[in-house]
């Protein structure tokens, strides 16, 4: 890679903010059906960033759900081809869950980009975009050929991409993936993930009567819905704090003594983290450390509930049903639908009397493992070091990308999980941000990359 | 009592009906804040009504709540003074909740009234100042004084009325007070309550991390609010359906045979509850029938429960918080605040690690009873033997009017809960209605009601 790409990137750098901002701005929200507009207007605005950036074929593909965004350069004939991943799709944000500004009216404050999405995943994904023109406009090629396939579900846990692969097999046929989607494991010192936990999501249903009931002519004399659904859901857990849920730990293979090792040199404060989210302690699975418990262990959260009257005041009525959703993270050979049976079987074995209880299945995405040792993820820890100065270390994910797996099972390469976000950037919170210095250094991570790439084949 | 009374309410039967249905067209919920101008039309209204039914000295009284409609004739010197207690607030009621029609669009049908408020307590209410209009007219004076004190917050605990009656005792005292604000036994079997159940109700909110966390890269790691809470809710009812927090139990006591054997003659068709409801069971305390559970044993209800996104779709984020209200239903000498001094020790104790509790107290009105050999009791019943031709049975309400408690103790007087509702016009319920042969029959019996109380003095 010559000098004049990283002129390149430094000459164009207040447009490159200036176009993330922008992207930033549309409020590509995938959960419920409010956003479609601006679901749209994300993926056109991303296919007319890949088109000004010299990439070819570039299309908008309708699915079943929400359009993906299609854009490729194969004119490196014996080099390898890349793939790349990323989605403009985005949590849901309101301004009163705590942000200090807007969440979709993006501000540049302290040397990040706050905004939601800015580290998930638009800001990851922009640096991909803005690496190939970099190479296109300093070097007139790429060094090797490069494909982009960017959804719009990832936050809804992607039901139509596993489809899309399967119909588009071959023209997304690739020799590695790299998607950009999750944080380095500190500031300053790149990581590389080689593994993710995997996800069940479900919904969980509990019907009592026909119609609420005054809690004065009824009360105690009938199965209470949101009485049953607590019941239910603290049988899911034991004293120790492990999942009680037989079957639950299916597949479940515990720590090495070596990887055990390996997570314990990783920096992790435990009393740092519990100063900053402000918790009286730390809490989970007995024997086990927080990185462990978060990384390397699968667990079983209630991440909603709902029951009787949501406005303010007392409406002293018995509900008819009660509603919860549980988002389970897996590890090793976990099956999600096998969980899933593990769970539904629990619930109808401990329904209490005087109600029915109904489990509807939601997202289901296997873990994820790759060795360090691959040749294309040395190649990107070369990359990194060049750009960050510093070399990278390998981690473990807790969180899930399920497709992930679904890339590696279905078109059958290895993927590199190049992360660039910090751990401290709010993703999927009030307030997220992303660190612009990682902007700018992920975009010549990047290009470092694709060069290294071009001497593995 | 002369028939002229009769010829006149049947007479004017159209006419009190529209005038019902004109009064439930008002949306005058008490419930939060939105329904604030319909609150004051609702009083406006009832107030224009005393006046042209002849009462005097009709006055809407500010509160630092809802406003308070009082109304009084005391022309008739020696002769017992009754006052009339009722409440113009309704609850909520949103049509999506399973209503036929608008909630708030008055239809007749099949003999019932259908609207928000029908039987609770609009359709009850109206019935005396229908009745004092009709003596005035057709005996040109009321054989007892009669003063009316009818607010606007009974369906919200009514937190300004006690201080109202302290303030204005002089004004609103009395030999009796009458309300009618439930249902009888049976269609065609009136019932005098003389007993009522207190309540205590409370707002519970766990608090654990400073900020929604994603549930891939902190899940396991912390403890997740929403687990605390069920496990806290679920400490609180023990395997047999019985209340499994300590103390909770003061001031009960047991059913003597005498009082089980007169629940035992009351009428209570447990399968056809259950039918009704379509649960698959009834469910409640072991050892006792569904009215005794309902009527005469204290019960904890968990009436709402939030935490966590509540959009549709599953966004896997550990909440900040979760939150939930409680109604406890309380017999005998139970103290609602003792009581809720129990469940916050209870709560502290049994707060799992990692998150805080806080217990917010939000109503308490204590149990009341009062004799069926009162004097003032027996003239109900003979009121009701002429008007609907059969003696009526007495009842324990499971429902709480904390009000009656206060009432009594405030004005020193015995309250006679003189009903007219059916149990099931749903009331706090979709689709609410009103008997309107209960209408007539109640404006007959209360009529008839101020004649006998007229040879008590």
């Amino acid at each position: 890679m010559n000098a004049a790409v990283e002129s390149y990137v430094r000459a164009e750098w207040e447009r490159y903010v200036e176009e993330l901002a922008a992207l930033l701005r549309i409020p590509s929200v995938s959960v419920g059906t409010e956003h479609r507009d601006s679901i749209q207007k994300a993926a056109d605005w991303l296919a007319d960033r890949l088109r000004k950036a010299g990439m070819e074929h570039v299309e908008v593909i309708e699915t079943e759900g929400n359009p993906i965004v299609y854009a490729d350069w194969l004119h490196a004939p014996g080099k390898p081809t890349v793939l790349v991943y990323g989605h403009y799709d985005v949590q849901p944000a309101e301004a009163a869950d705590g942000w200090d500004t807007d969440p979709f009216e993006p501000v540049v404050r302290d040397g990040n980009i706050y905004a939601r999405g800015a580290t998930d995943d638009k800001g990851q994904l922009i640096i991909h975009v803005n690496a190939v023109e970099a190479l296109l406009q300093a070097e007139g090629a790429l060094p090797v050929n490069v494909k982009f396939c960017i959804e719009g579900e990832e936050e809804i846990s992607s039901p139509s991409l596993p489809g899309f692969l399967e119909q588009h097999a071959d023209r997304l046929h690739a020799d590695v993936i790299v998607i950009s989607d999750g944080p380095m494991i500190a500031h300053g010192t790149p990581s590389i993930c080689t593994s993710l936990r995997g996800l069940a999501g479900m919904e969980v249903r509990v019907k009592g009567p026909a119609q609420d009931l005054h809690s004065g002519l009824y009360g105690g004399g009938v199965q209470n819905p949101i009485h049953a659904l607590t019941h239910l859901l603290a049988s899911l857990h034991a004293k120790d704090g492990k999942v009680a849920v037989e079957g639950f730990y299916n597949g479940v293979q515990d720590l090495t003594a070596e990887e055990r090792e390996q997570l314990r040199c990783l920096p992790s404060d435990e009393e740092q983290i519990q100063r900053e989210l402000k918790v009286p302690a730390l809490y989970g699975e007995e024997g086990y450390t927080f990185l462990e418990r978060t990384t390397a262990r699968p667990t079983l959260e209630v991440v909603s509930v709902t029951g009787g009257f949501q406005g303010s005041g007392l409406k002293p009525a018995i509900p008819t049903g009660a509603t919860t959703k549980i988002a389970c993270r897996l590890v090793g050979q976990q099956d999600p639908d096998a969980v899933m049976d593990a769970i539904e079987r629990h619930l109808q074995q401990h329904c209490p009397p005087g109600v029915t209880v109904e489990l509807i299945r939601q997202h289901g995405g296997r873990p994820y493992q790759v060795s360090a040792d691959h040749p294309y993820l040395r190649a990107a820890a070369e990359a990194y070091g060049a750009a960050f100065g510093k070399e990278p270390v390998y981690t473990r994910s807790g969180g899930s990308i399920p497709i992930v797996e679904v890339f590696n099972r279905v078109l059958g390469v290895p993927v590199v999980m190049m992360e660039f976000g910090l751990p401290d950037e709010n993703l999927h919170g009030p307030n997220e941000h992303f660190h612009l210095e990682n902007l700018e250094k992920g975009m010549l991570t990047a290009c470092r990359y694709l060069h290294r790439l071009a001497e593995e084949k």
